[in-house]
């Protein structure tokens, strides 16, 4: 178990190592922990050797010039300059922020950027600022939409942040697929058994095998197969996908680069990096805050109280993000021996201790 | 079989024998039959009886006038003063797409309206503009959220609509439900079985029949159940909830009044009517438009030329509907025996000859 704040300034010491400027390092190592403090542990610290790794493939600029290349008084075209996504995708979500303070409502859409992260820290953003926020990403193909044995989407995830008054804010952060990748992964590791419904085979069959995937399998959009709806999901990660990377101009579908460093990004590209796309809508641009917020209470007191199954009761996204991070907040995060393993040597490499 | 312009017509002279102004007539005729077009046939002329039994309750009002109450650059909220939403709806739309002209994009919650015909329409608006159409809209609980027993969300569809160049453009449309209501009825009808994943019996047991909405019964959010991500279902419905009502000051939850004429409105409203959410994004606000264009375009030919699974095709989301309406308009369309009859009933209540 390591405390927070151990694994922070670890992080931050680390982006530092690497060449990032100080305030970079501190804004990416908080992006990254809050992952692991929301529970969401395979977008964590356990990637970090993964960004460094990126970096020293000269895939990652350490000290990247964020420019606006497009825009519009509510829209923001960014060029990433290949900078870590953890510090790209929070100053382009500034950038919605500040688009919506005059606008209502401000639309960012990236290229050139890298793995940002968990959606929803930079949705969440807009809490403080009493905005609702949006982030998606794009991310390398592991899925194949309905009747296809090709990957061409990532798990390509959505987070919508919405504030309320004396009840915590409502947030959704999820992959368009049935299951995320970092479920699958701890399947895999334990040797265990995928629900129907999840992945396919190299053939296009349903499998519940959880290492399909290294050997032509993919995930499946969210539905799992046709008669329930898997084309919706399809839809979902497709919008997902275009909006973060046609209208920026990173690279989309089967182009996207994947995020390990042993495997080389597509030789005909189709654009710059990957895209992410941020929104952010004033509350007051809707309804006058107090009478918005009292009514998002209302929403969430309605939902949450509601009859529920014996045993079970009706969740408000975010919920159990927000339970698991007071929890590990105060007690700790716990790292999988082989994690703990390559932050030690990741550390001893750059003179950081854990 | 009848022709599309038979029907359109017939469509048209009903609403204008209730009261609605020739070009209000008109619009919601064509919106409305666009649902037949495109063979989401539960959406379409099948419900024009029920529009006219709300207009005869007093729930719709055939000369509304449309007012727009609070309001940003880039956002709007319109009061649709009890209107039929066929004809709110695509006006709404329509204020979106003018803010987008000028802010770049344009978003638009709309209160005190009604059902409002199929979501693709209204987002298929912002394709003659050069601009990605967004349409939703809550509906009347049907929708069991993760674990509940009670009935909290309505299908609440989401519809995306994207312009190419040479290629057909990207529209999806969908219910963020499994299945969506209209595939329930078909199996009513036929008195067949619905696949695991659809409903759920009162005891919040996965169920297979059909009709055991009747039976305090109710339709599963996309994913189905928790293993398979219905959570994620239920934070798409719920989002599609809080944009189309919290935004605008519907009704949301439970609280959005039905459909059917013969169940009343519940009796502690929290807002007016049934709210929808609008967006429209000029394309170059993002790219130059030739650039865009071609780019969707090579997204869409790579999607759709990607290998399948033998006997199937990789789909492009809007092909299906597409080639419906393209068969329809040659064709005719194709009424059920009792639709047919309760149109024709409809027709001579009204002097019109169908």
């Amino acid at each position: 178990m390591y405390a927070y704040h151990q694994l922070l300034s670890f992080t931050e010491n680390i982006l530092k190592k690497i060449g990032c400027p100080e305030a970079d390092a501190q804004l990416g190592a908080k992006v990254l922990l809050s992952a692991d403090l929301r529970g969401v542990d395979s977008h964590g610290v356990a990637r970090l050797s993964g960004y460094v790794r990126l970096w020293e493939a000269g895939r990652i600029n350490a000290n990247p010039k964020l420019k606006i290349v497009h825009e519009t008084p509510s829209t923001a075209v960014v060029d990433g300059d290949k900078g870590l996504g953890l510090v790209i995708a929070p100053q382009a979500m500034q950038i919605a922020m500040e688009k919506a303070e005059k606008a209502g409502t401000g639309w960012v859409s990236v290229k050139n950027s890298n793995h940002f992260g968990i959606a929803g820290y930079h949705a969440m953003m807009g809490l403080e600022k009493d905005m609702i926020g949006i982030a998606m990403t794009n991310a390398s193909p592991l899925v194949a939409p309905t009747f296809s044995l090709e990957r061409l989407l990532g798990t390509n995830p959505i987070a919508v942040s919405i504030p309320a008054d004396k009840q915590p804010p409502f947030v959704a952060d999820f992959a368009t697929t049935t299951a995320a990748n970092g479920k699958l992964e701890i399947l895999q590791r334990k040797n265990l058994e995928a629900p129907y419904g999840w992945i396919q085979n190299r053939e296009g069959a349903q499998s519940t095998n959880p290492h399909e995937l290294k050997d032509g399998g993919a995930l499946l959009p969210l539905g799992g197969d046709r008669e329930h709806g898997s084309h919706k999901g399809y839809c979902l990660g497709a919008i997902v996908d275009i909006f973060s990377a046609v209208f920026s101009g990173a690279n989309y579908g089967p182009w996207v680069p994947p995020f390990v460093s042993f495997l080389a990004p597509p030789a005909d590209p189709v654009g710059e990096g990957i895209g992410h796309f941020f929104g952010a809508m004033r509350i007051d641009a809707w309804r006058p805050k107090e009478e918005f917020k009292s009514h998002m209470d209302n929403w969430i007191t309605r939902f949450r109280s509601a009859k529920a199954i014996e045993g079970e009761k009706v969740l408000i996204p975010g919920d159990p993000e927000r339970d698991m991070e007071a929890e590990r907040m105060e007690k700790g995060i716990p790292l999988l021996a082989p994690v703990e393993k390559d932050l030690k040597e990741l550390g001893a490499r750059f003179g950081v201790e854990l």
